[in-house]
């Protein structure tokens, strides 16, 4: 998958979601608890419910990790479930030494076939490569994130002028260019988007924070977008648990509906 | 396990030495490739051979990950069979937003009741605190790690003055005391290791990139031990792979003994 046929499916959908499979098995409906594999049974009516309204899906690879060996089968079951025209991210932020970025690289983009892996860029250049010898997948690298802690570091401005996640987008683009690389940037952050895409004006960002974390959608969809629309806003709890009863798919439906129809005004109007 | 407790058994065996289970599935001697569950007859083998020599295993989750579902339960089999008085270290470099790194706390803390984990600080004290709020567990924060692309983010210099990875010593133990964090510093740099002293003088180091990284054991002992030793030396592919045949076990047991060897001779030196 490339930015063009994601750009693609945004016009066609009118559309710019995420939606964030963060699947906590304490907060599956009471109805699905008895199934033989809730959280897959869950993904897959969310999955139905949504896949009209939103262009990618990103499983967060904690809630699924948190159940063992059985959690990994979940996983498996709802990558393969999801239509082959949706993105797909595994939202890892791994980032190890060389070889052991090119096992969680050959693990998320070969065995599970996702098209994208969050990867954070503290160890530098060697445990980022590994992803990119792929030349059909993308690394979507933290660089300004949604939480608090965000201020702690890459926040903090450097002797050579510039802020570290500004240093990130700098050094990372001698390393590959939008048709492989992709950035975090925290929709609770807008005020900063004008001035990071002065620094990438072409790259795709994902963009976490809206809804539960508070960011504000709007302001994201004007600041951040491109020519291509350059956006992939997220959000997870906002959406697969909008309701939580027997009717969550609908709620999910009428959640990521809601989200898209604001979507389609923005990109009227901003793109 | 507690700092006490470490050091006791460092003492005891005179050692500092973590043996590294970087269990490669195309690095298993063929005669084990027909068993049930290759992964684990080879960590099996390898933890009778060298327990004697360490105090320390560290199995690297990116190669249990790379093997999906079976992976996972080879690494579930691996951490009960590893002895009770052995610190058990996950290196995952996780680090997530709150409700995300709580899971990832949950899974290698409780789940498989690792005593450490290895963790990420880019995101900042929101990432970091879910693993400290268990009080007999260690959080192993990464500083300055053992590879090329180090350089890339962590040795910057900050408007503030030091440099970013000595900025994460010093936020950090606001976080929490030598009692729960212990942090990555790479062998590769033995002449920082004074320089790091000198802001974090209690904490324990654990120590990567001795052995096929390159990095000199004595320097790393000279400037980096404290008066509890401080340190946990990693080896990882430099003991397990020492040998590729039916004696791969007790090629394991000769590195890890000659190590410890070594290391006794820097505890009487330098302690």
């Amino acid at each position: 998958m490339n930015t063009t046929f994601i750009f693609e499916q945004i016009q066609r959908k009118k559309s710019y979601l995420c939606v964030g499979l963060d699947t906590d098995i304490r907060r599956i409906p009471s109805h699905l608890q008895s199934t033989d594999d809730p959280i897959f049974e869950f993904n897959k009516q969310i999955i139905e419910a949504t896949a009209d309204f939103c262009v990618a899906y990103k499983p967060n690879l904690a809630f699924y990790e948190s159940l063992g060996a059985k959690g990994w089968e979940s996983l498996q079951k709802t990558l393969d479930y999801i239509p082959d025209d949706i993105f797909t991210i595994a939202d890892a932020k791994r980032g190890d030494i060389g070889n052991t970025s090119d096992l969680y690289a050959r693990t998320f983009f070969e065995h599970f076939q996702f098209d994208a892996v969050t990867v954070a860029p503290y160890m530098g250049v060697d445990s980022v490569k590994p992803f990119l010898n792929y030349p059909d997948k993308f690394t979507i690298l933290l660089a300004l994130t949604s939480n608090v802690g965000s201020a702690d570091f890459q926040d903090l401005s450097l002797e050579s002028g510039g802020r570290l996640f500004e240093k990130v987008l700098e050094i990372s683009q001698n390393w590959a260019d939008e048709n492989q690389l992709m950035y975090v940037v925290g929709a609770t952050k807008a005020e900063q988007f004008a001035q990071i895409r002065k620094v990438i004006p072409n790259h795709f960002l994902l963009v976490p924070g809206v809804g539960a974390q508070g960011g504000d959608l709007e302001a994201v969809s004007r600041y951040g977008m491109n020519s291509k629309c350059g956006l992939l806003v997220n959000s997870s709890r906002g959406i697969i648990y909008a309701g939580s009863g027997r009717d969550f798919a609908t709620k999910a439906q009428e959640a990521s509906q809601k989200m898209a129809e604001e979507m389609e005004q923005y990109l009227d109007k901003y793109l």
